[in-house]
């Protein structure tokens, strides 16, 4: 006979049990005992802040494997330092739970964070524990840094610079939309479980983050769609872009879905949770871009070019401006 | 005829018009236009950084005073930085709302933050803003400084240590009591809005943090109860203490409700939310911690003792041990 873990006894026996782990004794997380964290900042550097909280309904499902939620909930904000060419530091994490978790869905949660931090090089530096009603919600905040004045700016393209895409751009959107509907496009079984793993594993660019750092004139990542986070970037900088929808990469499966059937295109520009990179590059960098984009492993492709604007123009492979109803996700 | 403000239009609506305002134009906050924001540190400081989200329903009631549940999202944190002896830098603000705000309840829960923030002496650096199903919670990162391997731990009480505490305990627990039921307590209609505006609007002992730095040998927070706090400042350190209730400071109000019925006394020891600061002093440097309070401008005052424990104990006038079948919030 075989007995499962204890239940939780009140937030100390989350902390100890669940949590502390996840610090790997850093001298700064104070074993999860003190009321504050505390962090020694690298001389010379700037600190890069960001906090992008995900909630049960809205970022993921109730039924979505725990694991997969821990991961997505560090990845998200780290796909953030990324693109703006920083080096995590660590992070603080609030959980907000409806009711006393389960003490098995606590731990594969955990190991998800767990995989998601060795994969970052951080540990957890600090958070909080509270019980409300309502979903379930992860609220991380991380921590980077960036050689002091230097972080990649979102506002800083250029007309003239060369627009570039990191991996594949769609995948995200395709899993998300498989994980609610499994017949919903023509795909094999391990096509589908491929494209709903990119929706419930973003992999932050973080082995971009030098070339973008030395390289790129403006960068951010892809989070609410393509064409929306472009127009963000461009409006940003009150500057426009055109874009070659042929020249935006994507996966074999999304290609050929779009083979089949030229509207799926738009779905893909527009689905968002991508965690890709724009990044902006001058003409004169854009060599040394690649290379060092090559060097470190990552695909980017060249997608368009940043004009005067205003406005993102997306031309079909006509050479036609794409119109899209929607350029992705808002949530008001 | 008049008009009220225009309907809120999408995130960047919200961003633009009311949150952008609280960055007062710093630099790092890059008008809320970026990804990330950026902090350059102080050299030879460390970072002090802590997270603690209020939520409708558990922190606040939907229908509190606006300003009061912005002002109480800053304070709660920025009461950590006190007790730790840091100065705060800046702050990180997710909010998530259950439905499209009432630009009028916005604007004043940005002017309750813009206090909270002119009181503090920091701005918003960054965030983000959804919209999910469930309470209104808002979710705040404070960042603040210490000098480097300085930060006033909770894990650092000695035996022989002087206790001693800030202000008075229990008002805010008469409050939130007031809140539910205005008629709970024998109270002047100008004692309950006082002691409901203890509970609206915690203030952080910011003025005792360098006193604090320079003199106490371990201190935090009290905002789950006076005695379960205090507890977990022992167990931190495996000491225990030893407090006399009657050295518990108490406001006027709270003092007579004590001396009309003495169970009054439990309630106000355990309640929470007091955002006092419990700090364990060496008797060599009492008498400079007691001087650089005053000269702050902060009542403190000694209470007991801590002992080589283990446990806390806490005395009646009769000098009998007190019983309490809970001694502060437990959210599980």
């Amino acid at each position: 006979m075989t007995t499962g873990p204890h239940p939780i006894r009140g937030e100390a026996d989350i902390i100890e049990r669940f949590l502390r782990p996840l610090t790997n004794a850093s001298a700064g997380s104070y074993g999860l005992a003190d009321d504050c964290a505390t962090l020694t900042p690298t001389p010379g550097k700037d600190l890069v802040l960001k906090t992008d909280p995900i909630a049960e309904g809205v970022h993921f499902f109730a039924d979505d494997p725990a694991d997969a939620i821990g991961w997505k909930a560090l990845a998200v904000n780290v796909s953030d330092l990324a693109a703006k060419g920083a080096t995590p530091r660590g992070y603080l994490m609030a959980l907000s739970f409806p009711a006393t978790p389960d003490p098995l869905w606590l731990a594969a949660f955990c190991s998800g964070l767990a995989d998601a931090q060795a994969a970052f090089g951080i540990g957890l530096l600090g958070g909080d524990t509270d019980r409300r009603p309502g979903p379930l919600s992860v609220s991380i905040t991380v921590i980077g840094e960036v050689p002091s004045g230097q972080m990649v700016r979102r506002a800083t393209a250029q007309p003239g610079d060369l627009l570039y895409c990191s991996g594949t751009i769609g995948d995200a959107g395709l899993g998300f939309q498989l994980r609610q509907d499994p017949a919903a496009r023509a795909v094999s079984a391990s096509e589908r479980a491929d494209l709903i793993d990119r929706w419930h594993r973003p992999r932050p660019r973080l082995a971009l983050a030098a070339a973008l750092l030395a390289h790129a004139r403006a960068a951010m990542d892809v989070s609410d769609g393509f064409v929306k986070d472009l127009e963000r970037m461009c409006g940003a900088a009150g500057v426009g872009a055109t874009v070659s929808a042929a020249a935006v990469p994507l996966s074999a499966v999304a290609a050929r879905l779009v083979a089949g059937e030229a509207s799926v295109l738009t779905q893909l520009l527009t689905a968002g949770e991508d965690y890709e990179v724009l990044a902006a590059v001058s003409p004169a960098t854009a060599g040394a871009f690649e290379r060092d984009a090559r060097a470190a492993g990552v695909s980017v492709s060249r997608v368009g070019r940043i004009t005067v604007g205003p406005g993102v123009t997306v031309t079909d492979r006509a050479g036609a401006p794409m119109v899209f109803a929607r350029t992705g996700w808002d949530h008001f």
